[in-house]
């Protein structure tokens, strides 16, 4: 039991980063939004969508996390937004040195919206504290009803859980109210929406919540 | 820098418990096979396929991992093989140890055909020996194509990558054939298996492979 006191340094050492990421985001009223979930949930789709429908002035960027690859971040910079690839090398999270150092050559007053795609894995990702205003989780309709019992820690620190690849529920066995009861199980208020990233269905209830908590953003007290 | 030392000693006891456990196997000619994917991509589902195809007098056993819940154990438990659940309780993966320890009260001469069913994570499994014959991946076809190319080490280090979910092909935008070839970029030789727990489709296939396995496992010479 040896690893435990190293693992609480790293772990306070982040919360020391992610404290000082948090209140810069605050200062800027920068709404920052975490997202995980297991790898092809559909983050990136849901960005995609969420980019394509917002106008060139809107002042919002994204780091995507990714094992390998820059795959995430050329199809996300299509839209024209701020995007850069965080390229962990074998870790299987974000930390919040790698959020502050892929800050570090972008001016924090340019941005009212800053979208974290995190590493695709239901579980590390929930321990990392990113300076996040909220983590949001998308489980895909096609990974099972029990999912939020199985890995209850992120469903219980996420505000939103995206339901994703709804077009697909006629042809997987999934029962997507015991779904939403399992979650609410871990997570008794936890807000949903029903989304497909290919029917759009769902899609302007997103805009919506997004939309809300950019308000309450804008209009929050700045931390001193 | 100071983490690594200590992940390297927790990783070199994990080694030594797993070549404890490989030579157990091979003493008793047992196949151990160690299932590793995203969560919900269907190893549950695809060794309740391989069970209900089993003879009753089959000696097969299988371990289960899971953060939580008992779920995958009572889902295997109904084929009348003997099943335990590992409960990690947080743990993103399944030590040697924990098979160890999970293995004490089971006989080994009893055993031919061990399944291990990991966490459903892509990353973390992978860097732990469970001692086991072979590493399986199972990557859904609505995870996407690039899952390969984005956790590589999976893939490089697993012996047989079964497509899952192939009778969802028709409503998803996913090209099974660079998916595969995604998987050879990263591992050469890769063996494949397209499979659907739904349809059946593959099954015949994937049981052959598990046929040749076991009698390759029986054929080989005891480690002394």
């Amino acid at each position: 039991m040896e690893r435990v006191p190293l693992e609480r340094k790293v772990l306070s050492e982040n919360d020391r980063i992610a404290a000082d990421l948090r209140a810069r985001f605050a200062e800027h009223n920068i709404l920052c939004l975490n997202l995980i979930s297991s790898p092809g949930s559909g983050k990136t789709s849901l960005l995609e969508r969420t980019l394509e429908s917002f106008d060139q002035g809107e002042r919002v960027a994204l780091l995507t996390g990714d094992i390998q690859t820059e795959n995430d971040a050329k199809r996300l910079a299509r839209f024209g937004f701020p995007v850069k690839q965080i390229t962990t090398g074998g870790t299987c999270h974000l930390d919040a040195r790698m959020i502050e150092r892929a800050l570090q050559d972008w001016l924090l007053e340019d941005i009212d919206l800053l979208f974290i795609e995190n590493v695709g894995n239901l579980v590390c990702p929930s321990t990392y504290d990113l300076g996040e205003s909220a983590k949001l989780v998308v489980l895909s309709v096609t990974e099972g009803e029990d999912k939020p019992l199985k890995y209850p820690s992120i469903f219980f620190k996420s505000q939103l859980l995206i339901l994703n690849k709804i077009d697909l529920l006629p042809y997987v066995p999934f029962d997507i109210a015991v779904a939403e009861e399992n979650a609410r199980v871990v997570h008794h208020d936890m807000e949903i929406v029903r989304l497909s990233c290919q029917s759009r269905e769902g899609l302007t209830e997103w805009l919506a919540w997004l939309d809300r908590k950019r308000v309450r953003s804008r209009t929050a007290t700045p931390v001193s």
